[in-house]
């Protein structure tokens, strides 16, 4: 038996069989810098999926604020800190009025929880909206409304999942404004079919970028009108940014900045540490305070000094290396190069999303389009056998994920094009 | 306006006006080390109050492996990585069989989440039954189940909550054993209420330590029946360890152990990675297995390198420096000052805990020995003025919550004793 296929059973034994991990042939981690990561065999390999480490895998200006601080104060949020104030001041600057206080958690899944909590409070409803190929967090509430995969818990009656604008696949000759009222009409059913059952709208909870739905393109007007029938019926707009914020999309800071409408709620996570477990929810300053005047919320760990140093030097690096710009300059030469691989290779459908957030969808040439769930598998093992790192999204998981570091540059976009190029044409 | 004051200000403007604050007038801290809290005017406080940094404020040990690793990699699990399968199994060991299998996740509000999603699953029911003043977490089902404070949310139809022995209050005359059956009656009196409507049992989630009830003195046999009563009925036992582990209580390293049960899911929090948000579910491996297979559990920061450096650090520093042995020699010592204090001060009707974890009940010398409530809160705000920091818990606030660094030493201690000497003199 080999060193990792030891150590792949004693993973087996403690943290249990279905223990979640990539690849046919599981990477070893050992080392990671900037966009690289590198396994026990010094290895090399291209990090084209994780957007946690938003500015690089240890970008020393984060890892040596965590160390500073963590060797300086460490200590729960009951206590005055400047740093915690200093650093909510800095991040609700990025959203603007009316998103002008926040409350920190640890995970997405603390955000959004605690983001239906306040929903629902200031509603008095219930009712959920989420899309029918949607997770937004592993909580008991939050499995019971995931659709994207299979949970012991059952899909609550308090909800109701709808359709997203899909227009590569299923456009069939509408226009935008079309296909955006057609879709907005699931969601008015949804809020019917609620208020039927006498359930009282609290919330529509989606991702407005759709990451977990593959990357669709944009509809215009589509998510305002969903959000207008929303609120009409009493409820208000969550918008989970743990995948679309903090400069990803290319476009803005924040991915619901895609449409004219802002959130009543924003959730956010991943990103927002580099890796350190930091999240939180950005809202209006009134309902934070009179859901705190019932619900006395407090979290742990949730920005203490430690996580606020991160969180400071994570917005830093994301404006003194403008990942923003380098989001949507990188973002758009891939897109272009992606474009003429799918002039090359028939198994390309098309191509997806914008920023630093982007996929191709395989599928055959057949008159229904047929997905190309194996071949997306294979592709994306093959690529681990390549050195670079990406994994697949979408309802029939034929849609390359890629969502690298924000310091992805186009040298490194040059390699995953070629490495992609000679993958595609010996798959 | 002082610089406090404006800090505080600003701090109102973007975290709420409810976002908790300890004390009259709130420390603003910069700096710890050991058992020891500095604020901004440089200002020693001797921290009484914080069971999170376990092992000391920036235990260079911890701090340094942060740091390190940080600086090497810090990635989700789903790659193959040496430290989270050693620190899995080295925290595993401290269980022993059958507790063989460990889930991370970032917090304790998490850890109770998922162990109510396994329980629920194993047992294929919903009867949750928590004691009547307790606190699991901030998620809205562990806000629902909340019971020492008021939620927004109401109390969950498929839960019972059941008072806790407390026989310094209510013995009247009855053996241990007479006690410990009055009060198991009111678990069976539950599982038959949740019974009668219905609902089928799926756990008992309690704290043998019961730190939120007040601290009462243990009740032998109390814990071995409820459980008891509960299994009988199908459901499991979740022992929430985020208070009393990590050799809190001076007897073992895990609160259970108190007890002679052996619970099926034990929850973990706040002390085990010293301040980095780290926390998790050990049980058994066949139910986690069971749930991987149809649950697709995954927690993006949970127990990622860093936080495993953090976890081993810990338990390194807990073993090197015999910290369950100073938790026992100390918490007996700290007892027995409290004992002489309470002969000295009518007030302190008695002492209470063991271990690193102790308070006094404060109450009036009257018939129904009145808890002293106000006084208590002019006690903690005292102490804070005279650089002692700790905090009041149970169900009139009237007891004083003490649970320092485990490396609080004697010298500690008499701080602590001659403080609460003096403050109690001049209350």
């Amino acid at each position: 038996m080999s060193d990792t296929e030891a150590l792949l059973e004693r993973r087996y034994r403690v943290l249990g069989c279905h223990a979640p991990l990539f690849y046919d042939r599981p990477v070893r981690l050992v080392r990671g810098q900037g966009v690289w990561l590198y396994d026990d065999a010094g290895r090399a390999y291209l990090d084209v999926y994780n957007n946690v480490p938003c500015v690089g895998h240890c970008h020393p200006h984060v890892t040596d604020a965590i160390a500073r601080q963590a060797a300086t104060l460490n200590v729960h949020s009951r206590y005055l800190h400047d740093l915690v104030v200093s650093y909510a001041e800095r991040l609700t600057a990025t959203f603007g009025d009316p998103l002008n206080a926040v409350m920190f958690t640890c995970t997405g899944t603390e955000a959004n929880e605690l983001a239906l909590r306040l929903a629902r409070f200031h509603t008095g409803g219930r009712g959920v909206i989420v899309s029918d190929f949607s997770y937004h967090g592993n909580s008991e509430l939050l499995s019971a409304l995931t659709s994207c995969f299979e949970t012991p818990e059952p899909f609550p009656s308090f909800a109701r999942a709808v359709p997203i604008p899909d227009p590569a696949r299923d456009r069939q000759g509408r226009s935008d404004e079309e296909l955006a009222d057609a879709y907005a009409e699931h969601v008015r059913a949804a809020v019917n079919s609620l208020q039927a059952d006498g359930v009282q709208m609290a919330a529509i909870l989606i991702d407005t970028f759709f990451a977990n739905e593959g990357l669709p393109d944009r509809v215009p007007g589509y998510v305002e009108k969903a959000v207008e029938i929303v609120r009409q019926a009493g409820g208000l707009f969550i918008c989970d940014e743990v995948q679309s914020g903090f400069a990803r999309t290319g476009a803005a800071m924040w991915g619901h900045r895609l449409t004219s409408v802002t959130p009543d709620i924003v959730t956010l996570g991943k990103p927002m540490g580099n890796g350190h477990p930091l999240a939180g929810v950005i809202t209006r300053r009134e309902l934070v305070d009179k859901f705190g005047q019932v619900a006395n919320y407090f979290n742990t760990f949730g920005a203490n000094p430690v996580s606020a140093a991160a969180g400071l030097a994570v917005l830093d690096v994301i404006e003194r290396e403008q990942l923003l710009l380098n989001s949507k300059r990188v973002g758009a030469y891939v897109r272009e190069g992606l474009e003429r691989l799918k002039n090359k290779h028939s198994l390309i459908a098309n191509v997806r999303g914008q920023g630093l957030f982007f996929g191709i969808e395989l599928a055959h040439s057949d008159a229904n389009a047929t997905p190309a769930t194996a071949e997306t598998k294979r592709l994306v093992n093959a690529m681990r056998e390549r050195g670079i790192l990406l994994s697949r999204i979408g309802r029939y998981d034929n849609i390359l994920k890629m969502r690298p570091p924000l310091v992805f540059k186009t040298e490194h976009a040059d390699q995953l094009l070629s490495t992609l190029d000679h993958a595609l044409s010996e798959l």
